[in-house]
């Protein structure tokens, strides 16, 4: 999926939501461990129940590798499933990646050509050889981990050279020659505000999957207001205050009740960038 | 498995040898592909022919996880495999994975709880949280990339701050009060030899797992006369040199000739060292 027509879904969704699609056995509701494939089942009714408030979803991989065989079939299944109900949707691998190049290309053919996946994301401290094979792929995105939104992002993130820059900032600098605009993009964490403006100044073209907002303690206006660009430029994503928003048997409508509260703030924020 | 374990085994074996176990399917010997499991059928060979010359395995992820379910079943298969053939042996997940706090709890769990793996690799950029989880499985390990063997390495992992302080180093340094060397282990690349120096001055204690002897062009001698401590201190892997010696139906037997040259040459080392 390219640049434009990523966009192009979020004009005609009013929305740059993402959602993660992390099943944990421990917080899905009970009555769905009775049944068969838990996590799929899971999966499936949240997607059918958001997919047209959201732009992008994107199954964090250690949720199903936790769960082993089964895990990992849930994980293709709800892949596949995804593009089946709307071919529209942006669908992005949180594998956080970072290989040496013959490694990262296995990882690469594995999730552009085996699956209907569109983008990865990488971790930067490889560097340069370990992000190349995802970048060879027309219409495909590598997502590389910039600011993150944990607590230990300030053991590394924000250590500074001689010179005053951050590694952050390094990251974004020296990876903006390995691809543009139109292959890349960064993760970078909602939970830090203020820094998005510096985020900015380096890569003002480029598309920001934002994770922290909701649960991680983000807010929605702060990004909106400091990281969008022209084209909106952002996807936010939110995961376990969609996903678990209710235990019981009607969470998929309580899921759907949270995504659009989400939509609809952006679709605000929207209409002040485009009219 | 502790660490007084793993001394005991390389003094038993006279061998400090790590196995890569890469199965890559476009070169593994052709006979094994009209079999079935043709990646389990290859592991189980190997480690058949090298497991008395070697103390531990490593399998990286990636190439598992580019063949889908089958390569997941054969990266289960084959860990199981591993432990019933020779307990003795350290099992190293070459996952090289880094999420925030809960996310990396369930890899913790996947791998230590589920599988009968010793050590999981991990990445440094999303800081401790990200390892944290992994260091409270008594006998368990956190390996921690520091210095990596490939080309990409110097783009950030030897960025220097005000003080001097290149990047690895800062991780090797923080990361010493997360864990200590009875639970973590650190990767350093063995084609930047003149550095095992500099590592050796933050960490004497500690393992290190060294990848890049071999194909990749390090050297085994300079590995061994800069990073080996009292207590060996040193995991040293090799994987295509051992793994691909043959593509002819005695690729096992070509394998345990390659394993057999690196473990003589580590018994010169430790007779040195221990007499």
């Amino acid at each position: 999926m390219n640049r434009q027509e990523i966009i192009s879904q979020i004009k005609t969704k009013a929305s740059f939501l993402c959602i993660g699609l992390d099943p944990d056995i421990q917080k899905i509701p009970s009555h769905l461990l009775k049944g068969e494939e838990p996590l799929f089942a899971f999966n499936k009714a949240i997607i059918d129940a958001t997919h047209d408030l959201c732009v992008a979803y994107k199954p964090n991989l250690a949720f199903y590798e936790s769960c082993g065989l089964e895990g990992w079939k849930a994980f293709e299944k709800t892949v596949r499933y995804i593009r089946e109900k709307d071919p529209t949707q942006f669908i992005i691998a949180d594998a956080k990646r970072g290989d040496i190049g013959n490694t990262a290309e296995m990882y690469a053919r594995s999730f552009y050509e085996s699956l209907p996946i569109d983008a990865v994301t990488l971790a930067p401290y490889m560097g340069k050889d370990s992000v190349q094979p995802f970048l060879s792929y027309p219409g495909k995105w590598a997502i590389l981990l910039a600011l993150t939104s944990n607590r230990g992002s300030a053991d590394f993130q924000m250590l500074e050279d001689a010179q005053g820059e951050r590694l952050f900032e390094k990251v974004l600098r020296r990876s903006s020659d390995w691809g543009d605009e139109f292959s890349m993009m960064y993760v970078v964490g909602a939970t830090q505000g203020s820094l998005l403006q510096d985020v900015r100044k380096l890569v003002p073209r480029h598309f920001l999957l934002v994770p922290g907002v909701g649960t991680q303690g983000g807010s929605l206006k702060e990004v909106a207001r400091y990281a969008m660009n022209d084209d909106c430029g952002l996807l936010v994503n939110a995961s376990r205050q969609i996903l678990y928003a209710s235990k019981e048997e009607e969470f998929a409508q309580a899921a759907r009740q949270e995504a659009m509260k989400l939509q609809q703030e952006m679709q605000t924020y929207l209409k002040a960038l485009w009219g």
